[in-house]
């Protein structure tokens, strides 16, 4: 794909959510689930928090998409999302996976060891996470340098870039890096996206709400989209919302802004960090590409 | 009733709850439990959530209203629902249900069952859920139309007044249906109210938020009335915080108004769509209303 | 200590946390969960919140402080409290404890009392929480005048005042009760805190944000500072933000202003009701206070 297809592609994705209203379920971490499914509502789509197997499972067969965010693990989660990734996976509908807190306990590892056989059609995370899921399915050696605190990172967007690469050519859908520039591959091309706010370091939750409307858009279009849709929406109204000085503010003025952009303007504000040319030079290399371009 | 009359209750009620500051506890889901709170907190009342059966029994033979959402149900619910419900119905304590989700799976379905037995004083809930209750109760026709999509009505508000009105005349309380206008009726009065904002679509868990009001003003009124009034103030505050124009912010002012709002101003823009001659047709016609008319 | 020793301690804490940004994670009640991060986030520090025993315990284990708030009860708190408690006693690590909702069930009788040999470095309660807590640990004679009431107060703060002493006294480490002034105390000094707003009580969860920030805090200094500095920050962002006039808007503002304030103007801003030489008269005749004095 090159920038104006991409531009295109967005603009769609932005208009259909806003027409379609697509509702993106979510087993989600209780403390953000108000900014998640706030955000998700922004952005056009709808939300809907669940917790219990069965009752997944039946919205994983009539949603379009879904959100799975591992945050405050529960004791009934060692059944629910295997389950309800199982059914998504079967049905092959895209649903968005938030490795939050790999490696924190057995259940999780369980969990995350299980989801590879789902294989979630976006993965986001920040570097820390990305690297750690990448190991633990395997797809990176094991001395792949990372390591995890909390719920931040202590790694650079850079260093977990090839094991975004190696996570999405195993799904076959997309891998998002959170960081101070977001990167997403689909596993051929991998785009920087500029923009965003310090603030969203300052705010608890704005990983959850990135992730829960990549699952919205991911209701509308390929799961690269989606997540570039996501990232650009989500960084221009940081950008714009940043303004506001200090994070309840920013929050407030940022959700505010999400409701308020339009297709086309957040179109034009995709922004990549270096040159399309740098980006796709991999793709342009492709005869496909080629001929398109003539 | 007429129309001076619940005007004058809805100032008492509106005038008590700022007075006496009553607690109404609530088991409700995760998502929106913060925004329940402040909404209770800003009308005058006090909040209090909780999950485990012994403490809700315990909470529902101290205050004097409970509200019962049940959005994010976990596996716990089983017992904690219908023990609170008994508990609040042979105390004879008002309280509100939110029958969110219902019939999204069998625990929901048996609780819901066993609830009919504890006739909530006010039930509210979109017109799908109104419907889908009425029919779980056997209140109304299986071919009665309605269907239940997510969180969201695909139902308009008339088309469950008459699911609505058997609700009521079952439980001897009133019955809510939010929408584009809200209704209210005890089973023989239905009051359609005017008012509220298109952004309550925009936040997540304002009918919650709605809901929890509802119990608050049961603490220190009649079914029909907390229902009317809560409807009244949920409205007025809408539609004074949507100059706000975007949805996170109109949140803020929305709170904001819930607890600026007086007494008088609240009973004043009590308003009803259509005439009032109309709606209490069937009032007038009964003997005793004529009597007080003269 | 006397008062400028305590300025200087409160300037430091609060650069410190600024500078190491600390992580305290949380077990915490799911209403005010949102809050609690933005505030732990707002001053420098940052949040993470768990429910399962092994992972508490794992961050219990890495963490620098930790949040214990038991706010709405899930089953499984019966094995992860405890354990979590008794992994941070074990370590040395202080944590702040929250005993709201105490006497609510058996359950947290249970817990609350396995915490009297795990000793929380911080206890933060209302007056009736401190005085029950008191009680139930033996501390107080079971005459101490003391009810409670859902998560409001019903007691002044100045009828718990030798319950928290003895609190203190019996932990080592400091108790805070919150109130229209609240007072700090290590079991020698009693500190009452100036400031803070009546809006407080109109937005849910200022308690619980306020425990989380000593636990921020706790990581970098000791638990009396640590306490007092919470307070000190927390009732000046309060008493900036009141300007507000309404709840929500009061909320987004205290959030803000407590982000923004300086080490500087904290410490400048620590007030005490009454005059320092009559709170400190206790230490002042100690020896080793007489000598620093000169």
């Amino acid at each position: 794909m090159i920038e104006q297809e991409i531009r295109s592609a967005i603009a769609c994705a932005v208009n259909d959510v806003h027409e379609k209203n697509p509702i993106a379920p979510s087993i989600t971490n209780t403390v953000t689930q108000d900014f998640v499914a706030n955000a998700q509502l922004a952005v056009g789509g709808s939300a809907a928090m669940l917790y219990l197997a069965d009752e997944c499972t039946e919205l994983a067969k009539v949603a379009p998409a879904f959100y799975i965010n591992m945050g405050t693990a529960m004791p009934f989660y060692a059944k629910t999302l295997p389950q309800t990734a199982r059914t998504l996976h079967e049905l092959k509908k895209p649903w968005v996976l938030d490795p939050v807190g790999i490696g924190l306990s057995e259940l999780r590892t369980k969990i995350l060891i299980k989801f590879k056989e789902f294989k979630p059609t976006i993965i986001r995370g920040n570097a820390s996470e990305i690297i750690a899921l990448a190991k633990l399915w395997e797809l990176v050696d094991d001395n792949y340098g990372g390591s995890l605190r909390g719920v931040d990172t202590t790694e650079k967007v850079s260093a977990a870039k090839e094991a975004a690469i190696e996570l999405a050519k195993f799904t076959g859908g997309a891998v998002a890096i959170s960081g101070e520039e977001d990167l997403v591959t689909d596993g051929k091309d991998s785009i920087q996206c500029a923009g965003g706010s310090p603030l969203f370091t300052k705010i608890t939750g704005s990983g959850c709400a990135l992730g829960g409307i990549m699952a919205i858009y991911s209701a509308v279009t390929t799961p690269f989209i989606a997540a570039l849709t996501a990232t650009t929406i989500f960084n221009l109204a940081g950008t714009k919302a940043a303004g506001a000085a200090a994070p309840a503010s920013f929050k407030v003025k940022f959700l505010d802004t999400l409701y308020e952009l339009s297709a086309t303007t957040v179109a034009e504000n995709f922004r990549v960090v270096g040159s399309f040319e740098e980006v796709f030079d991999f793709a342009l290399q492709a005869p496909e590409i080629k001929n398109i371009l003539g």
